[in-house]
Parts: C-alpha cells; structure tokens; sequence
C-alpha cells in the first residue's frame, strides 16, 4: 500500500500570516501528496520576544484563519495536512500543530511539550500528551522540533502505533537530522521532519534556521533530503506497514524485546 | 580535568581464549591512558551455537582467569577496564562486561539486558540491571552491543550519573555508530563504542563485525572513529564534567525539561 508523504519546507516572514499561509500552499500545491508537514510555526514565523507580540499573530484552533485555510486546502487536495501554528486559547498560547484529514476534517492538534529556549517565555509547555492520529491511511504521531532531543517522545508515539513521526520544527541546531535517523530505527517508524530556512532578526537576537528537511525510513534510510538554502517540497511513496514490523532480526523484535521494569527510572 | 579513555579494537578467534587475551592486552598497551574498553566477549569470540560449546570457555566473574588477568593488567598499566566476556554462573551463561579499577581491583560486572539473534539460545537475559560505577576520574555506565537500539539503556545510565557509556559491541549491522551520536547528544555523556573486527563461520552461519569502533562527546562530535578492519586502539582527552553540564541552551536543560509523567507507557 502506497503513500505518498512529504515535507513543504518554507521560508516564512515574521508576523506576515495571510503571506505565509499563502505561499507555502502554492508550494505544496506543485506536488501530488497523500500527507504533507509543514514546518512548526508556519503562519507566523519564529521569533517572538513578548507575549503581546505573539497576540497578534496566535489564532483559536480549530476555529482561526489558518486552520480553516488548510482544511479547505486539505479538502481540494486530497491531502491529510500536520502543520506548525502559534495557538491563542483564552489568555494563554501555545507552540502547536493542527492535524487535518485529506477530506478536509479537523482532526485534533498537538501542544509542543519541550519548550525551546525563549519560547518558553510567550508560550506555555504542552498540555495534551503525545498522541497519535489515524489519518485513514497512515496513523501518524505529531511531536514538533526540540522534541527530538529527547528519546521518550518518538518512542511513545511509536509505542502508541504511529507509522510515521510528523515533526514540524524551526532548527537552529545541526543536530536534529541525525538524531532523527536514530529515531527511526529504534521505533522502525518513518519519520517526517519539515523544517524551514531563512533567518529572522531581531532585538539584538538573530536566528538562522538550517533547512535540510528530510524524511527516514525503518531502516535508517534518508528517503529525501532538502536544501538548507531553498523553498522545496519533498515526497516520496512509503508503505506504512513496513512501520509495523518491528523485528529487527528473526529473533529479535524491538517491542517484546524492552525490559520495562529496568526503566523504571524514566517515569518518577 | 583531562581523562584519557579509549578502545581497544580486537579481532578475536573463536574459542582460542588464552591467545585472544593476550593479543588483546598486547594491542592495549601501545597507548597510555585512564580507562580502556575492550569488545563484547573480547576472550571467546562470538559465534557460540550451543551451551554445550559455550560452557567450554564461559567463565566465573570474577574468579576466572580473563578477570584475573585483566586485573594483573589494569593494576601494571594503572588504567581502568571495561571488557566483554562469557560470564559462566552456575549452569547459566551471560552475556556480560567486568569492569576493573585502574588499582587492579574487581568493580563490578554488567550482564547484557538485550540479548541479539541467536544469543538467546546460549545465553540469559541480564539480570542486574542498569549500573553506573564510579572509577575515580570518571562514572561509567555500561552497555552491551544490541543494547544501543534502546534508547532507554543509554538514558537510564545516563539519569544515574554516567560521564560515559562504555560499549563493549560485537556489532554486524550497520546502524549503531549514527545511533551512537543520538545517544551522546540526547544524554549530553561521552560515549566509547568498542567493536570487533573479522568473520565468524560455523555450522553455515558467517557474521562479518563492522569494526569503526568510536568515541563520542556530549556535542555529537565523533573525537575519534577506527577503521574497519584494523586492530586499532583509540586514545582520546575528555573532561568528565562536560557531561554534568546538562544544558543545551541557557533556557534549557536536558533533565530539568523532562515531562515523565507524559512518558508514563515507557515503564507500563
């Protein structure tokens, strides 16, 4: 069974939502997918040094300008969509993604739990667990950029049955594209990581963002890589029942094989 | 504060004990330093198809003679061992690693958790758990091997303490030394792959060790990486205390910003 994923890396200017929503979909639009990523915080760019700033940017979801405009996307497409948006719910925001199916339902969303660096001063750490969402053909969990770093996040989501770890994100390390092939063969998922490029400065602070979206497979193979320097979409055809095989050898398979009791440590 | 560690990468023969150590400790002494680890099963070589064939070379640890002799060798050189050897207890085997002072004395040993292929047919499954031991300059966790696809194994040691996970490997896939770098930047710890090199062939089985045996710093750097098919030993300076600095941004710590209660499967 064949499925088309993909990344849509972009470059997106601070504060310009209706600009940045815009162009990234003429961009996704230039190829045939059945789920794309966008990177984390797509609409509005990255780097917010006050909570009022971010107030007028960060939309309701599902109800804000942005989701409607991706379901309506979605529904044209055929496309599931898992995208990066600064959330306002009441007084208080949060560093999200909204998860849409290809026939253009709102499907849930994801709060990032691991805060980056200032973002922990505007937004508030996640508050909706890991989850994983069954998009028909896919069952995808979403974890979005610093994330990564630690381990318990894509194994949970794969713990959960996730084929596929979408994994919109803002990188300004060189880390993360490494540590994601190992995410990969550690849980035997595919993963998508949609990262952006450009830089934004401000306030004395400037930010670089490295590009290289790529998406893995089960065993460890880059399928594609972007540019660190270029707009780009990239998909390829997956068969998420690879994901669920998780025998690495006749004998050795990556679930029966975990020694829970000896992790006991992870979770005080 | 500088710590020389190292690995000591072998190329053993199957069942020749006596000789494998020797040679091993030959290779070793070429180069000066605070702490070698050696490979998985360093003195027996891999491919044991039955207890019976085990039983042959398994030892006691730490009354047997590889212990006895590393201890000889530890106490002369002044430098702390890791090794993997064919533990015997009882009429049960393990996949285990001793590890030795840099005085001579016994430590404290480690039996392999996850035990690869056909191990399972010879071996048990570790029972002592996830250990860290303090050599003095340096806290040590250890790791055997297949071990490395967990990444609990490597976050465990590391929530314990490690500056360092010593990993004694007989590694024949590809995979581990990119995992390895996850491991060293998701734990912010110093890690020391020590693999084999060569082939084993018996009753229509062949295995070729992959050799490239590793040291990794708590920044993803490989310090140093040996060949594949060279007798090698690899000597490199690290400061311990580098590990003890959990942070990856001024705003972010690595164990600060863990959210276990969102990580609740992992031990279920």
């Amino acid at each position: 069974m064949d499925v088309k994923v993909g990344f849509v890396q972009t470059s997106p200017m601070l504060g310009e939502v209706e600009k940045n929503v815009e162009s990234a979909l003429l961009l996704a639009s230039s190829k045939e997918a059945d789920l794309l990523v966008f990177p984390e915080l797509f609409n509005t760019g990255y780097l917010f040094l006050s909570k009022d700033d971010l107030a007028k940017v960060a939309e309701p979801i599902p109800n804000g300008p942005t989701t409607e405009r991706l379901m309506k996307f979605a529904s044209e497409h055929s496309v599931s969509v898992v995208a990066g948006i600064a959330e306002r719910d009441g007084r208080a925001f949060y560093n999200s993604a909204v998860i849409i199916s290809s026939d253009g339902d709102y499907v849930g969303k994801y709060r990032k739990l691991h805060l980056f660096s200032t973002e922990k001063l505007v937004f508030e750490p996640g508050n909706l667990g890991l989850q994983v969402f069954d998009l028909g053909k896919i069952r995808v969990g979403v974890m979005i950029c610093f994330d990564w770093i630690f381990p318990e996040v894509a194994r949970v989501l794969s713990l959960k049955g996730a084929h596929l770890i979408a994994h919109p994100a803002n990188l300004v390390l060189p880390y993360a594209q490494t540590a994601m092939l190992a995410r990969s063969i550690e849980n035997r998922v595919f993963t998508i990581t949609a990262n952006r490029i450009g830089c934004e400065e401000r306030g004395g602070k400037k930010l670089c963002f490295t590009g290289k979206s790529q998406i893995t497979s089960p065993d460890m193979k880059v399928l594609t890589r972007a540019s660190e320097d270029l707009m780009e979409v990239g998909v390829v055809s997956i068969d998420p029942r690879e994901a669920e095989n998780k025998n690495i050898t006749e004998l050795n398979n990556l679930w029966e094989d975990r020694r829970p009791k000896e992790y006991y440590i992870l979770t005080r």
